[in-house]
């Protein structure tokens, strides 16, 4: 038995070793490993002894497990009902703790609850819905693993294409496709110069081209510090840092509960949605109470459709969340440059596909921010002689996780200020997918550049592309129930003569929402709107009721026919609000399987076909934040970093400014170096 | 004459103290005084003594100057031709020194250029448009003026308005018209809660009212530190300040030119704009030649129109720029708060009413900042084994100015980036604008929300109101000629059956403006399009034209009927974007004589009547930046800063990504403290 756990105990840390690297730079007391503490919360990831456990529920319910024939992709806490998890308090005993697997056996789709108290499976359900789990890191690494041997020299061979991403008609196999591009040779270590696309499916491979294309040079696709021997023109700029005197102000609690300023929230990675915030409260200015503001929030579907119809790119659109998982497609974040100093990490630990514990080292990072913005300032010119100028500094809390997606990485912030106000930011930077072609200038490409994107370096062409991220917000304005999503509409009004002298001018109107269709919203700048979450029987002294707004950022809509195969599995960014009657199987956007998924259980339908009463109960809100991209040569080969952004504002939700007492910077209370 | 002197500079020395505030609290080696030095540059704002020269000049020329029946309204430097300053290198001679003059004179407006080298004034337009010159730092003083003895304890008397804001059809009178808030006493410092708006004219003073409404109470209004007692339900947030242990990268010389990074350009403040950036260079990354980015970029315009029909409140649609100046509402930036500790602050020069030099200290501020984020990561995870993974950490340059026009205060930001995109953000703090009602509770307003605006005190409307900031963006890529304006037009494609599995996708199809008319241009969601300013004379190695593209943020459109008076006026936000020919008379959107303006020199009636080429020239970006406000309770007594943003981004300006080869942070290049 001994011998077993230590066996056990050295299989982890091996596995482990796969996905840790070595640098961290941090000092140790700003990470703490909890690969074997116990779960304090009830909403605190599943922990290695738990996952541990249900590897062994898992076996004894289907010995597939154990010899092989049935494989784990996914695995997080099946969280308790919201009712339980709002009623709990510390102190009080967690409920039954209890897992979801996703997992496929004897080429099934199983979707599994284990209840790690009894020691049972308590549901297994069997291909629920079309399509298939998320891949499991095995599948990607593997398909890396195609090697140039299948290569001839410059050209590649085509071969018959079989099964590709997405779902384009083919129904009869559970065949896993991945995107995968070729190495010509290991000179280069940047992977994405070479553009012929490769499909390939893990049994067996298949390989397909444009047919006969050079293939691009190495030079200028080198990215690595130390490896570049390029002049850079570039002044040094020095070093900097944020620093406090008196270090952090947040605190982290338990593993997972931060408490900062008069916010405190639940934080916890993810493997498909990387990083979940949950049972974020804000702090009444006037009686110091918390407040619910959220209950979960998160990414769902990250959907990058590809716009080039030939063969080898039409499937080119990826559901990056429900197919890869922004978990473990994400490498420990580089200490000083992914996050600033002084930042706090925390480790994801997931399920191999085995059912062993892997630790994702410094996966999230939680730091505080000062920018030099201010939260607030006045100064009065009208009253000379008073010298009144009032200004206060802003510091914020940052929260952060980056995933690397293959080509892309993504970093996402919810940045949290004191005023109230969340702010979710989604930052991209990495490589281009790009595609080969024979030319070298553009004055020989020609009309072919509007065909699927500009080019960007020598034979190679920038594939013009969408991105979508559609986040999942569950605000729960102080309670679950009672909510309702109100339209704010601004109405120009024209006056008629003699009335007034002006001829126009904007009326507010309010519409609140009564199903789910009444919540099914395209943003429109010549039709304007602000969009509330409220809670009616919350009211503040004036009698407004209490709430949080939704301010959209540069965004950016998705085209596509409604009929075309990835816009049918794409069907939630048809809009970029969306309200919906809180469920808690409605998490996922693009629904739950979703690879190969058919677009049978998206948001989209979820809103039509069920179209349920949204005033007055637990509602929750969808917002996608989408750009367009039209590649460039800055983006070769490593794109500078861009961001787009979205922010939940209180409204009249405080008596009146939150912030307004709190105090200016003094010299004094700065660092001395 | 020694006498007169020392009289003089005793003069002097008296008015800057009207404006002169004692607290700096930064070192003085970050702040350099100008007020006795001589230009440098060829766009160097007036010195000290080119004022008074101007002055000695006016008064010769017209000897109303002396005698006080002449008022100059605004002074600034006429800058050269933009050849000549394009050609100009340091150690040639300045081109001659001129001054343009706004003035007052016996009523009529003057538009007065001054020749100092000569001596003489060689243009004096009198009553060239409707409309009067910018309100001087005593017209807004005096109004400020306006004494309680004319209110009758709770209620004020209604008196008969004569003149008002804006322009609404009254022709026969030069009185200046101004809006200010009665005090009820002192016992505020707060201006700006005493809602019942007051008009007056400077001679004779004219008050008007709503009629009997209640003066709400002064409790809540309070912001000023140490005058507040309200407990804080915040946790103590820790000082926190940006340290660069080798010290800030950026040079300023002769006062005005910066250089950091890869970046140079000369920075000015305005008496109207506020702030000034002229001849923006950015160094090539493969040559390290500077390259011409932007000749001149500055705020024309700051139109902020209320949604109150109602009489008091229907002229309310001001133009802050032009009417009051950004400029000498800014008072000195608060050191640490309005911006950070280390920052380098420039003062301001500009000209009283009698053209005497006042100094406004601290008006911009430089710094750089590092916000904790990436200029660029890319993690491989396709190369297990290999530990790919690459970051690094951005800072940027921070050019900022803040203006408190009465209730409002803006913070101007430019920001540059290393990767050549310069982001300007406009930020709002500040008290809202707001209207007395008999209410105290929702319930009781009713219907009448919808008419002005929220209920967001007791007895205090937050009126509805826009925001429109209008920015001139003279981007001349490489060169001031041969530059074009491309319509980048992302056409969503219907594929016929068979021809692919998709059914659509995007396909852009690229549109160069032939003239201004091709260019008047309303954002889109639905129908998106990239701005390209290029250079097709300058290619990259692949053919691009080297070019820049207008990234817009989060905006709002102007909605007001287009023969609505104050957007008759503020006719420059029927369109978010427009691209016009190179006029060096075209500056200010609305016009260069704001004040009871007729609309009839506008940004859209230079590009509807001139509609000029606009291929292949030199043009000028024109682009709105806007935000609908409906307040909340959270914006009193004073709102959170809120802010909104746009980008100019290089593409295909330079050959790959530019910051390709900086430097990541090392923990030993860091703050030991």
């Amino acid at each position: 038995m001994a011998d077993l756990l230590f066996h056990r105990i050295a299989l982890t840390l091996l596995l482990s070793l796969l996905f840790l690297f070595a640098t961290f730079g941090s000092s140790s007391r700003t990470r703490i490993k909890y690969s074997l503490e116990k779960p304090h919360h009830p909403l605190d990831p599943l922990m290695s002894h738990e996952i541990k456990r249900v590897r062994t529920i898992l076996s004894g319910h289907d010995p597939g497990f154990e010899s092989g024939s049935a494989i784990i992709h996914a695995m997080a806490l099946d969280e308790p009902e919201k009712q339980r998890v709002v009623r709990w308090k510390k102190g009080d005993r967690l409920p039954p703790r209890r897992a979801e697997v996703l997992a496929m056996s004897n080429g099934e789709s199983h979707v599994l609850t284990v209840d790690l108290s009894s020691g049972r499976v308590v549901s297994d359900l069997v291909n629920p819905t079309f399509g298939y789990p998320i891949l499991t890191m095995n599948d990607i690494v593997a398909a890396s693993q195609v090697r140039p041997t299948m290569i001839q020299n410059h050209i590649i061979n085509k071969i018959n294409i079989n099964k590709i991403n997405g779902f384009f008609g083919e129904t009869d196999t559970i065949c896993k496709i991945l995107y995968i591009l070729i190495l010509k040779n290991k000179s280069s270590k940047n992977l994405f110069w070479v553009p012929n696309s490769v499909f390939f499916c893990s049994v067996p491979t298949w390989i397909f081209d444009n047919g006969p294309v050079p293939v691009p040079k190495s030079t200028g696709t080198e990215y690595r510090h130390g490896f570049l021997n390029e002049t850079v023109h570039i002044d040094r700029v020095n070093p900097m840092s944020m620093e406090q005197p008196d270090g952090p102000s947040f605190k982290v609690e338990d593993g997972y509960l931060v408490k900062w300023a008069n916010w405190n929230f639940h934080i916890k990675p993810d493997q498909r949605a990387g990083m979940i915030i949950s049972q974020a409260s804000v702090r009444d200015s006037k009686t110091g109470e918390a407040r619910s503001v959220m209950y979960k929030g998160f990414a769902s579907e990250l959907y990058v459709p590809y716009m080039d119809p030939e063969e080898g790119w039409y499937s080119k659109a990826f559901m990056d969340a429900g197919e890869f998982g922004l978990g473990p497609t994400s490498m420990p974040l580089v200490p000083l440059n992914d996050c600033p100093r002084n930042a706090y990490y925390i480790d994801g630990i997931f399920a191999s596909p085995k059912g062993d514990p892997i630790l994702q080292p410094n996966m999230i990072c939680l730091f505080e921010r000062y920018a030099g913005d201010t939260s607030w300032r006045h100064s009065e010119i009208l009253l000379p002689g008073t010298n009144i100028r009032e200004s206060r500094a802003k510091v914020t809390l940052v929260a952060r996780m980056a995933c690397s997606v293959g080509n892309y990485d993504y970093t996402f912030d919810w940045e949290f200020q004191m005023d109230g106000l969340i702010r979710v930011t989604v930052a991209a930077s990495g490589m281009l997918m790009v595609k080969g072609t024979p030319y070298t200038n553009v004055q020989d490409l020609g009309e072919k550049e509007a065909d699927s994107g500009p080019l960007i370096s020598e034979n190679v062409i920038g594939v013009v592309h969408d991105h979508f991220i559609t986040f999942h917000l569950d605000i729960d304005i102080d309670e679950p129930a009672n909510n309702s999503f109100v339209k704010v509409h601004l109405e120009k009004q024209r006056l008629p003569p003699g009335e007034s002298r002006r001829k126009s001018y904007l009326k507010v109107k309010k519409y609140v929402a009564k199903t789910e269709k009444d919540a099914q919203i395209k943003l429109s700048m010549y039709d304007p709107y602000e969009f509330h979450l409220v809670n009616p029987t919350r009211r503040s002294r004036l009698g407004n009721p209490a709430g949080y707004k939704l301010v959209p950022g540069a965004n950016a809509a998705s085209l596509l026919d409604h009929d075309d195969p990835p816009q049918i599995r794409g069907a939630f960014t048809n809009n970029q609000i969306w309200v919906t009657r809180y469920n808690r199987s409605e998490q996922w956007a693009g629904g739950l399987l979703m690879y190969q998924s058919r677009g049978e259980d998206t948001l989209q339908v979820w809103s039509d076909r069920r179209d349920r009463s949204i005033e007055n109960e637990d509602i929750v809100l969808w917002y996608t934040l989408g750009f367009h991209h039209v590649p460039c040569q800055e983006d070769f080969p490593v794109m500078p970093t861009i961001a787009a952004s979205f922010e939940l504002k209180p409204v009249n939700f405080f008596e009146s400014n939150p912030i307004l007492g709190i105090t200016p910077f003094f010299e004094k209370d700065l660092q001395v170096c």
